[in-house]
Protein backbone atom coordinates (compact mmCIF):
# COMPACT_ATOMS: atom_id res chain seq x y z
CA UNK A 1 0.00 0.00 0.00
CA UNK A 2 1.60 3.71 -0.61
CA UNK A 3 0.20 6.92 0.68
CA UNK A 4 0.26 9.94 -2.31
CA UNK A 5 0.22 13.29 -0.54
CA UNK A 6 0.01 15.21 -3.62
CA UNK A 7 -1.66 15.02 -7.23
CA UNK A 8 1.42 14.47 -9.39
CA UNK A 9 2.62 11.82 -7.13
CA UNK A 10 -0.93 10.22 -7.11
CA UNK A 11 -1.19 10.54 -11.02
CA UNK A 12 1.96 8.75 -11.29
CA UNK A 13 1.01 5.61 -8.81
CA UNK A 14 -2.16 5.40 -10.96
CA UNK A 15 -0.81 5.92 -14.50
CA UNK A 16 0.07 1.95 -15.12
CA UNK A 17 -3.17 1.13 -13.72
CA UNK A 18 -4.86 3.12 -16.24
CA UNK A 19 -2.42 2.17 -19.13
CA UNK A 20 -3.95 -1.39 -18.62
CA UNK A 21 -6.85 -0.18 -18.23
CA UNK A 22 -7.75 -1.53 -14.60
CA UNK A 23 -10.51 -0.76 -13.11
CA UNK A 24 -10.56 1.84 -10.23
CA UNK A 25 -12.56 2.18 -6.83
CA UNK A 26 -12.22 5.34 -4.89
CA UNK A 27 -13.26 5.68 -1.54
CA UNK A 28 -13.77 9.30 -0.69
CA UNK A 29 -12.99 9.66 3.50
CA UNK A 30 -12.57 12.62 5.87
CA UNK A 31 -10.21 9.95 7.98
CA UNK A 32 -10.85 8.66 11.96
CA UNK A 33 -12.02 5.41 9.95
CA UNK A 34 -14.46 2.85 11.75
CA UNK A 35 -16.00 -0.48 10.41
CA UNK A 36 -18.22 1.70 7.95
CA UNK A 37 -15.39 3.22 6.49
CA UNK A 38 -13.81 0.23 6.01
CA UNK A 39 -16.98 -1.90 4.55
CA UNK A 40 -16.74 0.65 1.51
CA UNK A 41 -13.80 -0.53 1.00
CA UNK A 42 -14.20 -3.90 1.04
CA UNK A 43 -16.65 -3.26 -1.57
CA UNK A 44 -14.58 -1.39 -3.72
CA UNK A 45 -12.07 -4.14 -3.51
CA UNK A 46 -14.85 -6.60 -4.40
CA UNK A 47 -15.07 -5.05 -7.83
CA UNK A 48 -12.54 -2.80 -8.67
CA UNK A 49 -8.67 -3.56 -9.66
CA UNK A 50 -7.12 -1.18 -7.96
CA UNK A 51 -8.51 0.30 -4.74
CA UNK A 52 -7.66 4.25 -3.63
CA UNK A 53 -8.85 5.79 -0.60
CA UNK A 54 -8.83 9.61 0.07
CA UNK A 55 -8.40 11.21 3.22
CA UNK A 56 -9.02 14.67 3.52
CA UNK A 57 -10.85 17.29 6.21
CA UNK A 58 -12.29 19.56 3.37
CA UNK A 59 -12.69 22.83 4.98
CA UNK A 60 -14.95 23.99 2.60
CA UNK A 61 -17.70 21.77 4.06
CA UNK A 62 -17.61 22.99 7.58
CA UNK A 63 -19.36 25.56 8.81
CA UNK A 64 -18.19 28.68 10.72
CA UNK A 65 -19.39 27.01 13.65
CA UNK A 66 -18.78 23.84 13.29
CA UNK A 67 -15.89 21.17 14.29
CA UNK A 68 -13.23 21.32 11.11
CA UNK A 69 -10.44 22.35 13.55
CA UNK A 70 -11.38 19.46 16.32
CA UNK A 71 -12.73 16.91 13.60
CA UNK A 72 -9.93 13.95 14.08
CA UNK A 73 -6.63 13.44 12.54
CA UNK A 74 -5.54 10.03 12.68
CA UNK A 75 -3.69 8.96 9.51
CA UNK A 76 -1.19 6.57 10.69
CA UNK A 77 -4.22 4.73 12.89
CA UNK A 78 -5.89 5.13 9.32
CA UNK A 79 -3.52 3.35 7.19
CA UNK A 80 -3.24 0.60 9.72
CA UNK A 81 -7.02 0.17 8.85
CA UNK A 82 -6.39 0.23 5.52
CA UNK A 83 -3.46 -1.67 4.97
CA UNK A 84 -5.94 -4.91 6.74
CA UNK A 85 -8.84 -4.56 4.16
CA UNK A 86 -6.51 -4.45 0.89
CA UNK A 87 -6.40 -0.72 0.32
CA UNK A 88 -4.10 0.23 -2.55
CA UNK A 89 -3.38 4.23 -2.44
CA UNK A 90 -3.98 6.02 0.24
CA UNK A 91 -4.62 9.70 -1.64
CA UNK A 92 -4.13 12.45 1.73
CA UNK A 93 -3.39 15.72 0.39
CA UNK A 94 -3.05 18.89 2.25
CA UNK A 95 -5.88 21.78 1.89
CA UNK A 96 -3.11 23.76 0.14
CA UNK A 97 -2.67 21.07 -2.35
CA UNK A 98 -6.36 20.35 -2.95
CA UNK A 99 -6.85 24.02 -3.05
CA UNK A 100 -4.00 26.16 -4.06
CA UNK A 101 -2.99 29.25 -3.65
CA UNK A 102 -5.04 31.45 -6.26
CA UNK A 103 -8.70 32.13 -5.34
CA UNK A 104 -11.21 29.38 -5.50
CA UNK A 105 -14.31 31.55 -7.96
CA UNK A 106 -15.94 28.05 -8.98
CA UNK A 107 -18.79 26.43 -7.02
CA UNK A 108 -21.37 23.90 -7.78
CA UNK A 109 -24.79 23.78 -6.24
CA UNK A 110 -27.20 21.14 -6.30
CA UNK A 111 -31.01 22.64 -5.60
CA UNK A 112 -34.11 21.32 -4.26
CA UNK A 113 -32.53 17.58 -2.57
CA UNK A 114 -30.24 20.01 -0.57
CA UNK A 115 -32.65 22.12 1.25
CA UNK A 116 -34.25 20.44 4.22
CA UNK A 117 -32.93 17.53 6.32
CA UNK A 118 -28.84 18.22 6.81
CA UNK A 119 -29.11 21.05 3.87
CA UNK A 120 -31.35 23.13 6.60
CA UNK A 121 -29.15 22.99 9.42
CA UNK A 122 -25.38 23.20 7.67
CA UNK A 123 -25.99 26.01 4.49
CA UNK A 124 -23.13 25.63 1.87
CA UNK A 125 -22.65 22.41 3.48
CA UNK A 126 -23.67 20.35 0.58
CA UNK A 127 -21.79 22.95 -1.70
CA UNK A 128 -18.62 21.86 -0.63
CA UNK A 129 -19.17 18.67 -0.75
CA UNK A 130 -20.09 18.47 -4.14
CA UNK A 131 -17.02 20.93 -5.23
CA UNK A 132 -14.31 19.07 -3.21
CA UNK A 133 -16.06 15.24 -4.25
CA UNK A 134 -15.84 16.70 -8.00
CA UNK A 135 -12.19 17.40 -7.11
CA UNK A 136 -10.88 14.46 -6.03
CA UNK A 137 -13.81 12.54 -8.97
CA UNK A 138 -11.27 14.98 -11.39
CA UNK A 139 -7.80 13.75 -9.63
CA UNK A 140 -8.76 9.76 -9.31
CA UNK A 141 -10.80 8.92 -12.14
CA UNK A 142 -12.29 6.92 -11.19
CA UNK A 143 -14.84 3.68 -12.67
CA UNK A 144 -16.78 3.58 -9.02
CA UNK A 145 -17.16 5.26 -6.34
CA UNK A 146 -18.34 4.36 -2.64
CA UNK A 147 -20.26 6.04 -0.88
CA UNK A 148 -21.89 4.87 2.91
CA UNK A 149 -25.97 5.31 3.01
CA UNK A 150 -25.85 6.78 6.33
CA UNK A 151 -25.01 10.00 5.03
CA UNK A 152 -27.90 9.30 2.43
CA UNK A 153 -29.09 13.07 1.50
CA UNK A 154 -24.64 13.23 0.06
CA UNK A 155 -25.30 9.91 -1.65
CA UNK A 156 -28.73 11.24 -3.33
CA UNK A 157 -26.71 15.08 -4.08
CA UNK A 158 -23.62 13.18 -5.47
CA UNK A 159 -25.59 10.76 -7.60
CA UNK A 160 -28.14 13.81 -8.90
CA UNK A 161 -24.47 15.39 -9.50
CA UNK A 162 -22.94 12.55 -11.76
CA UNK A 163 -25.77 11.65 -13.76
CA UNK A 164 -26.48 15.88 -14.47
CA UNK A 165 -23.43 16.63 -15.49
CA UNK A 166 -22.97 13.02 -17.17
CA UNK A 167 -19.67 12.00 -14.89
CA UNK A 168 -17.95 8.41 -16.26
CA UNK A 169 -18.44 7.06 -12.65
CA UNK A 170 -20.40 4.52 -11.03
CA UNK A 171 -21.76 5.69 -7.75
CA UNK A 172 -22.05 2.96 -5.70
CA UNK A 173 -24.23 3.03 -1.81
CA UNK A 174 -23.24 0.99 0.72
CA UNK A 175 -25.58 0.14 3.32
CA UNK A 176 -25.17 1.37 6.95
CA UNK A 177 -23.14 -0.32 9.10
CA UNK A 178 -23.85 -0.27 12.66
CA UNK A 179 -22.34 -1.59 16.23
CA UNK A 180 -24.26 -4.27 17.91
CA UNK A 181 -26.65 -2.34 19.60
CA UNK A 182 -27.73 -0.72 16.70
CA UNK A 183 -26.30 2.60 16.27
CA UNK A 184 -24.76 3.59 13.05
CA UNK A 185 -21.32 3.94 12.97
CA UNK A 186 -19.76 7.68 13.12
CA UNK A 187 -17.02 9.28 13.31
CA UNK A 188 -18.72 11.70 15.65
CA UNK A 189 -19.54 8.96 18.00
CA UNK A 190 -16.01 9.06 20.04
CA UNK A 191 -17.40 12.20 21.13
CA UNK A 192 -20.48 11.29 22.94
CA UNK A 193 -20.18 10.90 26.82
CA UNK A 194 -20.34 7.13 27.95
CA UNK A 195 -24.08 8.37 28.80
CA UNK A 196 -25.09 9.91 25.85
CA UNK A 197 -23.71 6.44 24.56
CA UNK A 198 -25.47 4.20 26.03
CA UNK A 199 -28.78 6.55 24.73
CA UNK A 200 -27.63 6.83 21.24
CA UNK A 201 -28.58 3.36 20.14
CA UNK A 202 -32.28 4.64 20.73
CA UNK A 203 -32.34 6.23 17.06
CA UNK A 204 -32.40 2.99 15.58
CA UNK A 205 -34.77 1.20 17.68
CA UNK A 206 -37.31 4.00 17.13
CA UNK A 207 -36.48 3.35 13.24
CA UNK A 208 -36.87 0.26 13.42
CA UNK A 209 -40.35 0.72 15.68
CA UNK A 210 -41.64 2.94 12.92
CA UNK A 211 -40.64 0.14 10.35
CA UNK A 212 -43.37 -2.15 12.49
CA UNK A 213 -45.73 0.61 12.50
CA UNK A 214 -45.88 1.29 8.84
CA UNK A 215 -46.10 -2.00 8.15
CA UNK A 216 -48.79 -2.21 10.52
CA UNK A 217 -50.97 0.21 8.79
CA UNK A 218 -50.34 3.48 10.87
CA UNK A 219 -50.36 6.32 9.59
CA UNK A 220 -46.75 8.04 8.59
CA UNK A 221 -47.56 11.71 9.92
CA UNK A 222 -48.41 9.41 13.49
CA UNK A 223 -44.87 7.20 13.10
CA UNK A 224 -42.68 10.59 12.64
CA UNK A 225 -44.25 12.31 15.60
CA UNK A 226 -43.95 8.53 17.46
CA UNK A 227 -40.33 8.86 16.75
CA UNK A 228 -39.72 12.53 17.79
CA UNK A 229 -41.82 11.77 20.77
CA UNK A 230 -39.61 8.85 21.32
CA UNK A 231 -36.55 10.58 21.13
CA UNK A 232 -37.49 13.67 23.04
CA UNK A 233 -38.75 11.65 26.08
CA UNK A 234 -35.14 10.12 26.58
CA UNK A 235 -33.24 13.26 25.99
CA UNK A 236 -32.42 13.67 22.29
CA UNK A 237 -32.57 17.12 21.18
CA UNK A 238 -34.55 16.52 17.87
CA UNK A 239 -33.42 18.42 14.67
CA UNK A 240 -35.99 16.70 12.29
CA UNK A 241 -37.43 13.49 11.68
CA UNK A 242 -39.26 13.19 8.12
CA UNK A 243 -39.81 10.58 5.37
CA UNK A 244 -38.71 11.05 1.67
CA UNK A 245 -38.59 8.91 -1.02
CA UNK A 246 -35.44 7.53 -1.92
CA UNK A 247 -34.70 10.22 -4.63
CA UNK A 248 -35.79 12.73 -1.66
CA UNK A 249 -38.97 13.62 -3.28
CA UNK A 250 -41.74 14.53 -0.19
CA UNK A 251 -44.07 11.48 1.04
CA UNK A 252 -47.19 12.30 2.37
CA UNK A 253 -47.94 8.73 3.38
CA UNK A 254 -46.56 5.44 2.85
CA UNK A 255 -48.18 3.75 -0.36
CA UNK A 256 -44.01 3.51 -1.67
CA UNK A 257 -40.35 2.65 -0.42
CA UNK A 258 -40.12 5.82 1.96
CA UNK A 259 -36.79 6.65 3.69
CA UNK A 260 -37.50 7.65 7.09
CA UNK A 261 -34.63 10.31 8.34
CA UNK A 262 -33.61 11.49 12.04
CA UNK A 263 -31.24 14.00 13.00
CA UNK A 264 -30.70 14.72 16.73
CA UNK A 265 -28.47 15.73 19.76
CA UNK A 266 -26.92 14.31 22.51
CA UNK A 267 -25.60 16.96 24.01
CA UNK A 268 -23.26 18.48 21.53
CA UNK A 269 -23.51 15.71 19.43
CA UNK A 270 -25.39 15.43 16.42
CA UNK A 271 -25.99 12.69 15.25
CA UNK A 272 -28.17 11.02 11.99
CA UNK A 273 -29.98 7.82 10.86
CA UNK A 274 -32.00 6.59 8.37
CA UNK A 275 -33.85 3.40 7.45
CA UNK A 276 -35.81 2.49 3.98
CA UNK A 277 -38.83 0.94 4.66
CA UNK A 278 -40.13 -1.39 1.17
CA UNK A 279 -43.19 -0.78 0.89
CA UNK A 280 -44.03 -4.06 -1.21
CA UNK A 281 -42.54 -6.32 1.15
CA UNK B 1 -15.15 11.49 -40.14
CA UNK B 2 -18.40 9.48 -38.42
CA UNK B 3 -21.58 11.47 -37.16
CA UNK B 4 -22.99 10.34 -33.56
CA UNK B 5 -26.02 11.99 -31.98
CA UNK B 6 -25.75 9.80 -28.67
CA UNK B 7 -23.85 9.68 -25.66
CA UNK B 8 -23.49 5.85 -26.28
CA UNK B 9 -22.56 6.07 -29.74
CA UNK B 10 -19.67 8.48 -28.91
CA UNK B 11 -18.20 6.35 -26.47
CA UNK B 12 -18.62 3.34 -28.58
CA UNK B 13 -16.55 5.54 -31.09
CA UNK B 14 -13.93 6.36 -28.63
CA UNK B 15 -13.37 3.51 -27.22
CA UNK B 16 -10.42 1.88 -29.23
CA UNK B 17 -8.77 5.31 -29.18
CA UNK B 18 -9.25 5.03 -25.08
CA UNK B 19 -7.92 1.55 -25.33
CA UNK B 20 -4.81 2.65 -27.01
CA UNK B 21 -4.13 5.66 -25.23
CA UNK B 22 -4.42 7.95 -28.16
CA UNK B 23 -4.75 11.65 -27.32
CA UNK B 24 -8.33 13.59 -27.90
CA UNK B 25 -8.83 16.83 -29.08
CA UNK B 26 -12.16 17.95 -28.84
CA UNK B 27 -13.72 21.51 -29.95
CA UNK B 28 -16.68 21.81 -29.09
CA UNK B 29 -19.42 24.49 -30.75
CA UNK B 30 -22.90 25.60 -31.99
CA UNK B 31 -22.70 24.70 -35.00
CA UNK B 32 -23.32 27.22 -38.59
CA UNK B 33 -19.48 27.09 -38.79
CA UNK B 34 -17.07 28.89 -39.75
CA UNK B 35 -13.10 29.59 -40.82
CA UNK B 36 -12.69 30.28 -37.24
CA UNK B 37 -14.54 27.25 -35.84
CA UNK B 38 -12.18 25.63 -38.66
CA UNK B 39 -8.74 26.61 -37.50
CA UNK B 40 -9.58 25.35 -33.82
CA UNK B 41 -10.34 21.96 -35.79
CA UNK B 42 -6.70 22.05 -37.57
CA UNK B 43 -5.08 23.10 -34.15
CA UNK B 44 -6.61 20.07 -32.83
CA UNK B 45 -5.71 18.30 -35.56
CA UNK B 46 -2.20 19.52 -35.17
CA UNK B 47 -1.33 17.90 -31.82
CA UNK B 48 -4.09 15.15 -31.18
CA UNK B 49 -4.59 11.45 -32.69
CA UNK B 50 -8.52 11.83 -32.68
CA UNK B 51 -10.42 15.13 -33.17
CA UNK B 52 -13.90 15.25 -32.01
CA UNK B 53 -16.51 18.14 -32.84
CA UNK B 54 -19.37 18.79 -30.90
CA UNK B 55 -22.23 20.91 -32.68
CA UNK B 56 -25.10 21.36 -30.26
CA UNK B 57 -26.96 24.72 -29.92
CA UNK B 58 -27.05 24.54 -26.05
CA UNK B 59 -30.47 26.11 -24.98
CA UNK B 60 -29.37 26.85 -21.49
CA UNK B 61 -26.98 30.07 -22.11
CA UNK B 62 -29.48 31.35 -24.04
CA UNK B 63 -31.72 34.04 -22.43
CA UNK B 64 -35.39 34.24 -22.83
CA UNK B 65 -35.15 37.18 -25.43
CA UNK B 66 -32.15 35.95 -26.68
CA UNK B 67 -31.59 34.35 -30.37
CA UNK B 68 -31.83 30.25 -29.41
CA UNK B 69 -34.88 29.78 -31.98
CA UNK B 70 -32.95 31.63 -34.74
CA UNK B 71 -29.71 30.24 -34.02
CA UNK B 72 -28.60 28.80 -37.57
CA UNK B 73 -28.64 24.91 -37.79
CA UNK B 74 -26.64 23.64 -40.63
CA UNK B 75 -25.31 20.37 -39.91
CA UNK B 76 -25.05 19.62 -43.52
CA UNK B 77 -23.28 22.50 -44.68
CA UNK B 78 -20.57 21.50 -41.38
CA UNK B 79 -20.35 18.19 -41.96
CA UNK B 80 -18.99 19.11 -45.31
CA UNK B 81 -16.11 21.91 -44.28
CA UNK B 82 -15.41 19.61 -40.96
CA UNK B 83 -14.49 16.59 -43.63
CA UNK B 84 -12.43 18.77 -44.85
CA UNK B 85 -9.76 19.99 -42.25
CA UNK B 86 -9.50 16.26 -40.62
CA UNK B 87 -11.86 15.75 -38.23
CA UNK B 88 -12.61 12.37 -36.63
CA UNK B 89 -16.11 12.46 -34.98
CA UNK B 90 -19.03 14.86 -35.09
CA UNK B 91 -20.93 14.44 -32.09
CA UNK B 92 -24.46 16.06 -32.84
CA UNK B 93 -26.55 15.39 -30.17
CA UNK B 94 -30.29 16.42 -29.94
CA UNK B 95 -31.21 18.87 -26.58
CA UNK B 96 -33.07 15.31 -25.21
CA UNK B 97 -29.77 13.77 -25.42
CA UNK B 98 -28.05 16.26 -23.42
CA UNK B 99 -30.51 17.09 -20.57
CA UNK B 100 -32.59 14.19 -20.60
CA UNK B 101 -36.30 14.32 -19.55
CA UNK B 102 -35.56 14.13 -15.86
CA UNK B 103 -35.32 17.97 -13.90
CA UNK B 104 -31.22 18.99 -13.74
CA UNK B 105 -30.94 20.53 -10.41
CA UNK B 106 -26.75 20.67 -10.83
CA UNK B 107 -25.82 24.37 -11.13
CA UNK B 108 -22.06 25.58 -11.82
CA UNK B 109 -20.77 29.08 -11.17
CA UNK B 110 -17.67 30.59 -12.00
CA UNK B 111 -18.17 34.08 -9.65
CA UNK B 112 -16.12 37.47 -10.43
CA UNK B 113 -14.86 37.33 -14.00
CA UNK B 114 -18.39 36.60 -15.22
CA UNK B 115 -19.97 39.73 -13.17
CA UNK B 116 -18.88 42.06 -16.14
CA UNK B 117 -18.28 42.19 -20.11
CA UNK B 118 -20.67 40.01 -21.17
CA UNK B 119 -21.47 38.85 -18.11
CA UNK B 120 -23.29 41.64 -17.25
CA UNK B 121 -25.87 42.11 -20.28
CA UNK B 122 -26.45 38.34 -20.53
CA UNK B 123 -27.81 36.84 -16.15
CA UNK B 124 -26.84 32.85 -16.27
CA UNK B 125 -25.23 32.55 -19.77
CA UNK B 126 -21.75 31.94 -18.40
CA UNK B 127 -23.03 28.80 -16.00
CA UNK B 128 -25.08 27.55 -19.37
CA UNK B 129 -21.50 27.53 -20.62
CA UNK B 130 -19.92 25.84 -17.42
CA UNK B 131 -22.66 22.96 -17.53
CA UNK B 132 -22.50 21.90 -20.68
CA UNK B 133 -18.97 22.36 -20.78
CA UNK B 134 -18.28 20.61 -17.68
CA UNK B 135 -21.13 17.74 -19.48
CA UNK B 136 -19.29 17.49 -22.89
CA UNK B 137 -16.14 17.06 -21.47
CA UNK B 138 -17.35 14.76 -19.22
CA UNK B 139 -18.94 12.74 -22.03
CA UNK B 140 -15.78 13.11 -24.48
CA UNK B 141 -12.81 13.21 -21.36
CA UNK B 142 -10.48 14.60 -24.24
CA UNK B 143 -6.96 15.06 -23.20
CA UNK B 144 -7.11 19.04 -24.94
CA UNK B 145 -9.79 21.48 -25.55
CA UNK B 146 -9.88 24.39 -27.58
CA UNK B 147 -11.52 27.39 -27.65
CA UNK B 148 -11.31 30.49 -29.95
CA UNK B 149 -10.20 34.31 -27.94
CA UNK B 150 -12.42 35.71 -29.81
CA UNK B 151 -14.94 34.54 -26.60
CA UNK B 152 -12.22 35.54 -24.60
CA UNK B 153 -14.23 35.89 -21.28
CA UNK B 154 -16.06 32.20 -21.99
CA UNK B 155 -12.83 31.01 -22.48
CA UNK B 156 -11.23 32.64 -19.04
CA UNK B 157 -14.27 31.33 -17.71
CA UNK B 158 -13.64 27.64 -18.28
CA UNK B 159 -9.38 27.98 -17.61
CA UNK B 160 -11.00 29.11 -14.14
CA UNK B 161 -13.11 26.18 -13.81
CA UNK B 162 -10.76 23.58 -15.48
CA UNK B 163 -8.19 24.83 -12.42
CA UNK B 164 -10.91 25.14 -9.80
CA UNK B 165 -11.92 21.55 -10.27
CA UNK B 166 -9.16 19.70 -11.15
CA UNK B 167 -10.28 18.90 -14.39
CA UNK B 168 -7.66 16.44 -16.17
CA UNK B 169 -7.62 18.45 -19.62
CA UNK B 170 -5.58 21.07 -21.15
CA UNK B 171 -7.87 24.47 -22.12
CA UNK B 172 -5.98 25.58 -25.65
CA UNK B 173 -6.97 29.21 -26.67
CA UNK B 174 -7.08 29.72 -30.38
CA UNK B 175 -6.48 33.23 -31.65
CA UNK B 176 -8.92 35.26 -33.05
CA UNK B 177 -9.69 34.48 -36.99
CA UNK B 178 -10.64 37.24 -38.71
CA UNK B 179 -11.84 38.43 -42.24
CA UNK B 180 -9.93 40.32 -44.82
CA UNK B 181 -10.73 43.11 -43.94
CA UNK B 182 -9.86 42.67 -40.38
CA UNK B 183 -13.84 41.56 -38.60
CA UNK B 184 -13.38 39.06 -36.60
CA UNK B 185 -15.40 36.15 -37.70
CA UNK B 186 -18.37 34.88 -35.76
CA UNK B 187 -21.96 33.25 -36.71
CA UNK B 188 -23.41 35.93 -35.89
CA UNK B 189 -22.01 38.34 -38.66
CA UNK B 190 -24.47 36.51 -41.01
CA UNK B 191 -27.60 38.27 -38.99
CA UNK B 192 -25.56 41.73 -40.83
CA UNK B 193 -27.19 44.17 -43.39
CA UNK B 194 -24.64 44.59 -46.39
CA UNK B 195 -24.55 48.06 -45.23
CA UNK B 196 -23.78 46.80 -41.85
CA UNK B 197 -21.61 44.22 -42.46
CA UNK B 198 -19.28 47.18 -44.52
CA UNK B 199 -19.02 49.10 -41.25
CA UNK B 200 -18.63 46.24 -38.87
CA UNK B 201 -14.58 45.97 -39.53
CA UNK B 202 -14.28 49.70 -37.40
CA UNK B 203 -14.91 47.95 -34.22
CA UNK B 204 -11.11 45.95 -35.08
CA UNK B 205 -9.94 49.03 -36.57
CA UNK B 206 -10.58 51.41 -33.27
CA UNK B 207 -9.24 48.14 -31.35
CA UNK B 208 -5.77 48.49 -33.73
CA UNK B 209 -5.83 52.50 -33.32
CA UNK B 210 -5.99 52.07 -29.49
CA UNK B 211 -2.82 49.85 -29.57
CA UNK B 212 -0.79 51.72 -31.49
CA UNK B 213 -1.89 54.87 -28.87
CA UNK B 214 -1.13 53.07 -26.08
CA UNK B 215 2.03 52.28 -27.12
CA UNK B 216 2.81 56.10 -27.92
CA UNK B 217 2.05 56.66 -24.48
CA UNK B 218 -1.55 57.97 -24.29
CA UNK B 219 -3.62 57.34 -21.13
CA UNK B 220 -6.01 54.03 -21.17
CA UNK B 221 -9.02 55.78 -20.05
CA UNK B 222 -8.75 58.45 -23.02
CA UNK B 223 -7.63 55.35 -25.15
CA UNK B 224 -11.16 53.68 -24.25
CA UNK B 225 -12.95 56.64 -24.13
CA UNK B 226 -11.64 57.02 -28.12
CA UNK B 227 -12.80 53.76 -29.09
CA UNK B 228 -16.25 54.16 -28.18
CA UNK B 229 -16.25 57.62 -29.58
CA UNK B 230 -15.18 56.03 -32.50
CA UNK B 231 -17.81 53.55 -32.92
CA UNK B 232 -20.52 55.99 -31.65
CA UNK B 233 -19.82 58.40 -34.58
CA UNK B 234 -19.66 55.27 -37.00
CA UNK B 235 -23.30 54.04 -36.01
CA UNK B 236 -22.74 51.18 -33.61
CA UNK B 237 -24.62 51.60 -30.07
CA UNK B 238 -21.48 50.50 -28.01
CA UNK B 239 -22.27 47.96 -24.97
CA UNK B 240 -19.07 48.31 -23.15
CA UNK B 241 -15.27 49.63 -23.83
CA UNK B 242 -13.15 47.63 -21.49
CA UNK B 243 -9.78 46.74 -20.59
CA UNK B 244 -9.02 44.00 -18.05
CA UNK B 245 -5.90 41.69 -17.53
CA UNK B 246 -5.13 38.64 -19.21
CA UNK B 247 -7.39 36.96 -16.29
CA UNK B 248 -9.31 39.52 -16.41
CA UNK B 249 -8.55 41.03 -13.45
CA UNK B 250 -9.55 45.15 -13.79
CA UNK B 251 -6.07 47.60 -14.85
CA UNK B 252 -6.31 51.67 -14.53
CA UNK B 253 -3.72 51.65 -16.53
CA UNK B 254 -1.27 50.44 -19.22
CA UNK B 255 1.45 48.87 -17.11
CA UNK B 256 1.07 45.08 -17.83
CA UNK B 257 0.16 43.37 -20.92
CA UNK B 258 -3.90 43.90 -21.44
CA UNK B 259 -6.75 42.65 -23.11
CA UNK B 260 -9.04 45.64 -24.56
CA UNK B 261 -12.49 44.38 -25.11
CA UNK B 262 -15.17 45.60 -27.33
CA UNK B 263 -19.16 44.75 -27.24
CA UNK B 264 -21.27 47.09 -29.79
CA UNK B 265 -24.55 46.13 -31.80
CA UNK B 266 -24.89 47.21 -35.30
CA UNK B 267 -29.07 47.11 -35.69
CA UNK B 268 -30.04 43.81 -33.75
CA UNK B 269 -26.52 42.15 -33.89
CA UNK B 270 -24.49 42.30 -30.97
CA UNK B 271 -20.70 41.77 -32.13
CA UNK B 272 -17.76 41.52 -29.64
CA UNK B 273 -14.00 41.41 -30.50
CA UNK B 274 -11.31 41.78 -28.21
CA UNK B 275 -6.87 42.57 -28.95
CA UNK B 276 -4.51 42.15 -26.47
CA UNK B 277 -1.98 44.84 -25.95
CA UNK B 278 1.98 43.57 -24.71
CA UNK B 279 3.65 45.96 -22.56
CA UNK B 280 6.81 44.56 -23.17
CA UNK B 281 7.18 44.74 -27.05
Amino acid sequence: MKTETTIQGLSASLSSARQSRKTIGFVPTMGNLHQGHLNLVREARKICDVVVVSIFVNPIQFGPNEDFDSYPRTLEQDSNLLADVGCDIIFAPSVEQMYGKNKRLTTISVSEITNDLCGAQRPGHFDGVAVVVTKLFNIVQPNFAFFGQKDYQQLAVIKQMVQDLNMPIEVIGVPITRAEDGLALSSRNGYLSEEHRATAPAIYKALKAAETDLKNGQALTDVLAQIRADLTAQGFEVDYVEARSPMLQTVEQFDQDVVLFVAAKLGKTRLIDNLQVSHSA
